[in-house]
């Protein structure tokens, strides 16, 4: 390895959701990837979206949520577990640091949600 | 306002700090600013530097901190006082979401530190 490392590698975009102007940045980190994904220009609810190294079937990862910042829902938990399940399963299974600030968490704008993170991808 | 929200600010940069190569990103929310500062590449200890609203003084404004991810320790709370208390200041009073992954908490590099926060100001 080289003694350089690179620069943090950190992108962002945006997509009208379901009329709804969303923003999402990526940003790696070695130890969590960092995901805002916002329709409110806020970080909002700061979750931490952990795999569970207990799990041993790996084509069933288990994923533990924790809210670190703000209002502790139990759909901020549903949300964050399926829009960061992904990023930590293709980023190595790190744990991911979630931002969220939704005006909609339907479950058809969770899933485009979904495909806007993956393009924004950092990891 | 315009109903066009600008993208979400942000900037990094990096600097040797007595020999030790320390990278810095930080990025505004409407909310929060978001500082990490890291030694290792990680965003290591997450803490929420919060301005006190009680504080009548203007001139000598309190804040509170949080460890809300990472180990809990007594120098994580200074450092990350000394840290985010000028960007607060200068962002409206905001909130900072502080990442700390820190090789030397040393008062000098702490020093160094604000000034190279300082250099990466997207509030």
């Amino acid at each position: 390895m080289s003694t350089t490392q690179a620069m943090i590698k950190s992108r962002q975009t945006e997509k009208e959701i379901n009329g709804i102007r969303t923003q999402v940045v990526c940003t790696e980190f070695s130890d969590h990837i960092f995901v805002v994904l916002t329709q409110y220009g806020k970080i909002g609810t700061l979750v931490l979206v952990t795999p569970d190294s207990k799990s041993s079937d790996v084509s069933t990862p288990m994923f533990s949520t924790k809210v670190l910042m703000g209002k502790d829902e139990p759909l901020t938990h549903v949300c964050a577990k399926n829009l960061a399940t992904p990023v930590s399963q293709e980023a190595g299974n790190r744990p991911v640091l979630l931002g969220l600030a939704l005006k909609d968490s339907s479950i058809e704008a969770v899933k485009l949600m979904r495909d806007l993170i993956k393009s924004c991808q950092v990891w």
